[in-house]
C-alpha cells in the first residue's frame, strides 16, 4: 500500500471567519491546491497537462467536517487517488493536524478534451502517474 | 408543497478562475450567503440566533457540478430545507440561470450552544421557522 | 455636480476574519464589482468592453480605512470617476453604511488591447460613458 | 543595512481570474500572510502579541502592479518595517518572480489594545522585535 501525497499548509488570516475557524468554503480551495502538488509530483504540473491538450473539471465535491482548524495552524493535506475510471478520476483528502483528521474530503473530476471540453479516456501517461498514489 | 426560498446574486470578476468560471469553491459560500438570506425571511437573522443562545456548526457539505456559471451571470439560488431532525439541519440548494439548473448542493448543520459548542436540540422557534421553507 | 453611481452589497460571512470584521482585502473586490456595475450602467457590460478590444488592468490600489463594516451590513459603495487621462483612468469608491464613511479607495485602470495588451488610448464610446460618472 | 524578511508562496488556481493572473485584491492577502510570518520570527507569533493584550489594524492599504503574476508561480515576498511610530507602524511588501519585481506594496497599521481598540503606544517588545526587519 502506498504512502499517501503529503502537502503542508499554514490556515491564512482571511480563510478564518467570525467564529474564528476556517470558513468551510476554503477546504475546497485546500483540496484543489493538495491536488495540484500531486500533480507536480505525479507527471510535471498542471500546465504540463494543458499542454498534452487535456484538462479537468470538478463534477462533485464534498467533504465532511470533524474538528475546526484555525489561523495559523499548521495542516497536512493527504491526498489519495482512490478511482481511476474511464474517463474519471476521484481523490481523496485527509485534513490533519498533528496526527488529528478534522475534514475528510472528496473531488470528482472529469478528463475533457482541452478544446472542445468533451469527456475524453484519461491518457496513458495521465493514469500511471496518478496510478502512484492510488489507494483505498 | 411550499415554494423553495429564492435568492438571486451575480457572479463577481474574482470568483471566476483561469478557466472563466466559478471556481468550485466558491459555491459553498453561494450556498452560505444563500442560507443567511433564508434566516432573515425565517425568524430575523442570524444575529438573532447567536443573541437566543444558539449556533450553527456544519458538518458536511457537498455539490454536484453540471455546467459552469461564468463571470457577470445573474444566478438564482433556491433553497430547501429538506430535513429537521432532532439537532440536525439539512438544506438543499439548487443553482439555476434562466432556469437551467447548473449546480445542486446540500448543507448538514448541527445545531450547538452558544457558549459551549455543545450539540443542542433544535428550539421550537428555529423548527417553526426553518419549517416554512421544508420540501423535498 | 452629477451624483456619484451608488451599488448596495451585503457583507457575506466569509468576508468576515477573526476579528468579526470584513477583511481588508475584500474590500478590493468590492471596489471592483462596484466598477462593474457602473461598467453595465455606463456603456452596457464589461464584456461589451472586450467585444470591442478594449480591456483594463489594474496600475495601482488603495484604500483608507476609518471604521470597520461587519457581518449582514448593508453597505453603500459609491463610485466616482476622478480622472480620465490618454490612457488612463482613475476611480474613487465611498463604502457607507446608513451615511456613514467607511472606507475611501482609489483604483487606477490602464486602457489596454485586448489582444496586444498594449496601452492604448481611452475609445470615444468609453470615454463619454465613464465621463458621465466623473466628478472630484 | 538588514535583509528585508522574505516568505515563499506559490500561487493557487482560485487566486487566478479569467485573465488568467493573480487577482488584485488577493495581493493583500499575501501581503497580510507574509507579515503574520514576520510576526512569527521577529516575536513569537500573532496570537502571542493577543496574549499581551495588544491588536493590530489596518488604517491604509496600497499596491502597485508592475507586471501580473500567474498560476503556479513561485513568489517571493520580501517586507521591510519602514515606519515605527508612536502607534503606527508601516510596512512594504515587494512582491518578486526569479529577481523580477511584480508588485510593490504597503500597509499602515495602528497598535490598539485588545480589550478597547483605543489607539495605544507600541511597546518596547514589539518595537524591538520588529526593528530588526527596519529599512528603507
Amino acid at each position: 500500500m502506498p504512502e499517501p501525497f503529503r502537502h503542508r499548509i499554514r490556515v491564512r488570516y482571511g480563510e478564518c471567519d467570525a467564529q474564528s475557524i476556517v470558513f468551510n468554503a476554503h477546504y475546497f480551495a485546500y483540496f484543489d491546491l493538495a491536488l495540484t502538488e500531486l500533480y507536480r509530483e505525479a507527471f510535471g504540473s498542471y500546465q504540463s497537462m494543458l499542454d498534452r491538450g487535456i484538462d479537468l473539471v470538478v463534477g462533485e465535491a464534498n467533504a465532511h467536517f470533524r474538528a475546526p482548524a484555525r489561523f495559523d495552524d499548521e495542516l497536512d493535506l493527504e491526498v489519495t487517488v482512490t478511482r481511476l475510471g474511464t474517463t474519471g478520476i476521484t481523490t481523496r483528502y485527509d485534513v490533519l493536524r498533528d496526527g488529528e483528521l478534522l475534514v475528510v474530503g472528496e473531488l470528482r473530476h472529469v478528463v475533457v478534451s482541452l478544446g472542445t471540453h468533451e469527456k475524453t479516456p484519461i491518457p496513458d501517461w495521465l493514469r500511471e502517474g496518478l496510478g502512484r498514489f492510488a489507494g483505498l
